[in-house]
């Protein structure tokens, strides 16, 4: 294998065989490739892409690099959910408990807040105690035993894509779809998944905005997913506005805790019973939609979702009293409303300007090495489309001094906008696509 | 200065301004920047592209890296020449001491070989004693002193050039129009010339064959140097069959001391006038063609050119003794001929094979850390066109042992096919362009 061929054939948009890959990126990993040629090939493949056959061999040659969760003797159905990241999106903290609750096993591996989006690990670690870098060892032994283990991408799973990906952030190689679906799908696919469901953001807070993109990135993923015979479904789902109300990460768990309790916000509610329904339906626990349901329904209603929870954060180590009592959770010593101006129709909640207001108050990083304070934020109620009146309160800001409080207006004031117009924004959840094609969503009849 | 942001910018086509462009490139030579954000770069440039003021501003930076010839106060006009690459092409050991002879300063900087071509610098290495590596004083010293200095790119000329050109080498971004014009001329401005001769080599052994391709590189180099105020005037010679007899170093050297005795073979003294009137016209020494090549041959005739390459030869450490007794060059212990397997017409020597040829004899280097032999080599009197019988001499083979010998007959067998057809083959000097356009070269009459 000789290196710069390899890039001067991609770059003339030719293709790097199997063999080529598996050699090219286990030398990557061991070192002996060097960064300078690697982000060569990566941008010859920005401009050139990847054919099925190249993303299925990068793919499995990451998955090779490292080791993977051995969940191969458990006899259920192991389903994860992977979120293509925005903003207010707890899901991944409601949705774990609750299928396992249901008896399908969750291996559930997360990641932490990137740009203006918030993350899973993040959030879960506002849990006193609560541990998220498990061995492999120690997740797959808790999956056996609860059913649910919730991660980090730990240094033994595919230590190349961890090399390949903050390789990309530093050379503007990022936004690739085969490389986004070969990066995500290696991390899946290590965790020993019998399916897979995707949720893909469109709209303005998303990674992708443009749903066509998103839908192609949804559709490799799919891809990759069947050429392993792991069936992969789709939805593409809302984020032109934060889903749920709360935005920050102690205060998404809290919104998590009420989801559990039965008292979650409407949006967030019908875009987890979604996933979940996608899950379930996978997993064989249910036929059609509305039996899944009113599963998932049924076991919150009987505290079997949340009791999952609390033996989730107990065997994680975490502090699971902050189910009773959240003021155990990190609190900020400033909590001030933030009110409409004006008489209005609220014509936009814009995410990006929100996850940016969260970092601004220090709930979020500006890069990787920064510490977060995982009590700020905000709770924004207010919606696209909602009528408010001046004065009224739209949003709580949850701030560690008066400085947090003024960032945060100028951030609520900013992603709020009240006007007369009816306002159009993107249905919730939208479109289902699995490996047979796309169709649209309807939520089921109850 | 956020380096992944420049490079996204150029990834999506943008540009890269004046300041940009200094603060880049000298924070890469420092080290700060690394090689793999500058690879990444590189290869968004080879599919985007740089503009006129990218192109000027990246030469500047190089240029700007190191230093330069001080040669501001020598008076005399000072012309260079640089040549594209090919193989059997030897123009500048002649041209140098044939142009110095009359008058004008040439301050030559050359390479070594580089794929398939041979370099001036390992030619003149034949020359027992010869040194190439005088440092920017010396050089200058020598050109004030007699008129000429044949050296390579130095440690202090450029040192950006030299660390970029090495990191495109080593991730398939070295055909780039813009990087390429940039890294010559980079070089060729830092030599204080007052003007510059471009062999633009097009045909089958140039590295970019393709004639429009290579007139086009040639446009970048005339609009740098005009940006600048430096005239540069390129003709487009071929390189679909070597140029003179002799491919390999010793044996080049002995045939441009034929040459400066004016025994030269005829395609090669052609170009060498060609591109030697420029460089006196470009200096005024000479108004039109005709009185150019004039000069020349009177100063072949009369010896002083051969006296001029003596002199360099002594200032530059050499064994001036090879100019009358050239067995005092290195000599290969075999001497083989090579001839016509049929009757016919030579339809082809196919400068790449016996350019790749000269290396398997190891004349010439697959890396940069080779060593190589300076006597090995072919001599092929045999040209496209020719009518040859079978057992007809076309060539000889010059090698180490009965092995180069084998290695020398495969190489030439392929190169060289006879066959019954009258070849179509390259003008040998087609086109001058200079910044005012392009115009169809003509031999001037005797």
């Amino acid at each position: 294998m000789i290196v710069p061929r390899l890039i001067e054939r991609k770059r003339e948009g030719g293709r790097i065989v199997e063999p080529e890959w598996h050699e090219l990126i286990a030398s990557y990993a061991a070192g002996k490739v060097p960064d300078y040629q690697m982000s060569a090939l990566l941008m010859a493949i920005f401009f050139r892409g990847l054919d099925r056959e190249e993303t299925n061999a990068l793919t499995d040659s990451m998955i090779e690099s490292g080791g993977t969760l051995e969940l191969s003797h458990i006899t259920q159905a192991r389903i994860d959910k992977h979120s293509t990241g925005g903003v207010g999106d707890k899901v991944s903290l409601i949705l774990a408990p609750l299928i396992a609750s249901l008896g399908v096993a969750v291996p559930m591996m997360s990641g932490r807040g990137l740009g203006h989006t918030g993350g899973t690990l993040d959030k879960l670690e506002s849990i006193p105690g609560f541990r998220t870098n498990l061995s492999l060892k120690e997740a797959a032994e808790q999956i056996e035993r609860i059913g649910c283990a919730l991660i980090g991408q730990t240094k033994e799973i595919a230590p190349a894509d961890r090399k390949l990906y903050a390789l990309r952030d530093a050379t503007a190689t990022v936004e690739v779809i085969p490389l986004i679906a070969a990066s995500i799908m290696s991390k899946k696919l290590a965790e020993g998944l019998t399916g897979l469901v995707l949720d893909v953001k469109q709209g303005s807070g998303a990674f992708m905005p443009d749903a066509e993109r998103a839908q192609n990135l949804a559709r490799a993923m799919i891809q990759l997913g069947a050429d392993r015979g792991t069936p992969v479904v789709a939805l593409l789902t809302a984020m032109d506005r934060p889903l749920g109300f709360a935005c920050g990460n102690a205060l998404e768990v809290k919104e998590s805790i009420d989801a559990l309790s039965g008292n979650g916000p409407d949006d967030l509610m019908e875009v987890t019973y979604a996933l979940g329904a996608e899950m379930l339906m996978l997993a064989g626990a249910a036929a059609e939609p509305r039996d899944a349901w009113k599963l998932m329904q049924d076991s919150i209603a009987s505290g079997k979702a949340m009791e999952k929870f609390r033996e989730i954060i107990q065997a994680q180590g975490g502090n699971a009293s902050i189910i009773e009592r959240q003021d155990l959770l990190p609190s900020a010593p400033l909590n001030v409303d933030f009110t409409a101006k004006m008489d209005g129709i609220v014509q936009e909640v814009a995410p990006r300007t929100v996850g940016h207001g969260v970092i601004a108050l220090r709930g979020g990083r500006r890069t990787m090495e920064d510490k977060i304070d995982p009590s700020v934020g905000f709770v924004i109620t207010a919606k696209p489309g909602d009528e408010v009146r001046s004065g009224q309160p739209l949003a709580s800001i949850h701030a560690l001094d008066e400085a947090g409080v003024k960032e945060g207006k100028r951030a609520l004031g900013e992603a709020i906008r009240i006007g007369e117009e009816r306002p159009a924004f993107l249905p919730l959840v939208s479109v289902k696509i699995t490996s047979e094609g796309k169709t649209r969503w309807e939520r089921p009849e109850a």
